[in-house]
């Protein structure tokens, strides 16, 4: 597949499955289901998904059903993390994607649940799968709590509020940065693998490919900030210079940074040797993440 | 057992587990983790681990380390869903089991935070069950992800902040009581016998029971918030009537409020006939639940 066709069927195929998930009928407590879509269907790449999915194709899955489930666990997660970083207490962003973020639409209140029930319901989803051998299906389980959880994706944005105002030095903001962005990313691409029944060698390439697309892909976020508009990134540009936080870009510099991107992108190329021309899609692909516009 | 040994072993076994695994190296995201210990560690009196682990006795469970990872599980859960409820954006309570609650003590950001987290944990520790079958853990997993979620225990958080202020009539007050605090207690019950591998004959009881006594439960609460003191229940009391909160007692008045507990802790005593007398101590329990003061 070219990385056009990894990014769109992806999107496609998880979409589906979050509409089908959060097609629940009428009740009592609406008004927060209405906001779990409003969030969970507001668009986005869908990066983390394509990559599960493509990583399941490579390693020869053959129940995309069972995938699905977890590209769309890896979405509601992603999601609820957004919710809750957009609140009050925390960004306190009223923009998200062009729209009011899920607390302007729905309230703080629904929109805590709503974040609470995204990440509850991304486990129902992920252990839901029907064809792939159980302890399978539990191991990508662990993995995804292990990935989001204190020691991941929560302990970067933990380390994002701390350095927040008070600077950090690169070591600092590269750990934030291989948590609360790298950690699902890398776990999307091991998480294909490992349904698929994948050895430990391509286990080990698609997470090296992960890490190093998920540091491009966050540094390139820092650079998208003080170069891109509004327009282009559908919420407001120079926070990162607003709030006074150190990022790659302020540490480096936008051309060390953007040289360091480059050779983060062919370190993620080299390790997708291991899967062969298949896999040609995903090397086209780092290079469209750090060529992006928004 | 007696009832008093299911819930002292039952709190002890639990609380030594729930240590085991907040025990964490020192790391840059120290906050949050100290923001789960305190709120994990705060006393309770771990109800619903003690089901759990009761449940699994009686159905001839081999595996008590296993089931302390749901019993740890749904303490982790039940503590994410009273740090969120105490936010400002929902109950706004500043004191929980007589102390500063999470957000008081750690700031909201970090409360925040250590609910998500803990919601993660959950997943993270009941799917690192090591010698029960992977299908029992998976169906386990998935439960506890239902009952914990949208249509259950957060369903339930989302009714009870709709009808604050707007009144609601029995059937709505009940609903809401099955999800917000039947369905973790309910969960407890059932994953108890599934990790056992029980029959479907003794799971419809356990439900039966958890059910039963969940709702009494509930409604003792209600009873205690008119009838107990500030220092007995270690939270403010009178709560209900100054929120103008419906609940059982406002729209049954106390008297037949506490008959239909009576009745309810009945039904719970002749469910658990298909245990034999080897379920006395859940009986006593059924009775400690509907008399006790805090």
């Amino acid at each position: 597949m070219t990385a056009k066709q990894i990014l769109e069927s992806g999107k496609a195929l998880t979409e589906q499955k979050i509409i089908d998930v959060l097609n629940m009928p009428a009740c009592r407590y609406d008004s927060v289901i209405n906001a779990m879509k409003y969030s969970a269907l507001a668009g986005g790449k869908r990066l983390r998904p394509s990559l599960l999915l493509e990583f399941y194709r490579l390693c020869g899955g053959e129940y995309i059903d069972d995938a699905l489930c977890f590209a769309a666990a890896l979405e509601f997660i992603h999601t609820y993390s957004l919710i809750h970083d957009d609140l009050p207490c925390m960004d306190d962003d009223d923009m998200r994607r062009g729209r009011p973020s899920c607390h302007i639409k729905f309230g703080e209140d629904t929109a805590l649940l709503a974040g609470d029930a995204l990440l509850t319901l991304a486990f129902r989803v992920a252990s839901s799968t029907q064809n792939t051998k159980p302890e399978l299906t539990l191991k990508a389980i662990n993995l995804l709590a292990e990935r989001s959880g204190v020691h991941g994706m929560i302990g970067g944005q933990v380390i994002d509020l701390a350095i927040e105002n008070s600077g950090a030095d690169l070591d600092t903001v590269f750990d934030m940065y291989s948590k609360k962005t790298g950690a699902l990313i890398r776990v999307a691409a091991e998480i294909g693998c490992i349904l698929a029944g994948a050895d430990d060698k391509k286990i080990a390439a698609a997470i090296d490919y992960a890490n190093n697309i998920g540091l491009a892909f966050q540094i390139t976020d820092d650079i998208l900030d003080l170069t891109s508009t509004a327009e282009e990134l559908g919420k407001p540009i120079g926070s990162d210079q607003k709030n006074n936080k150190s990022t790659a870009v302020s540490i480096l510099g936008i051309e060390s940074a953007a040289e360091y991107v480059e050779r983060l992108s062919s370190n993620a190329a080299e390790s997708l040797s291991v899967f062969g021309p298949q896999a040609d899609g995903l090397l086209e692909l780092s290079k469209i993440l750090i060529n992006r516009k928004n």
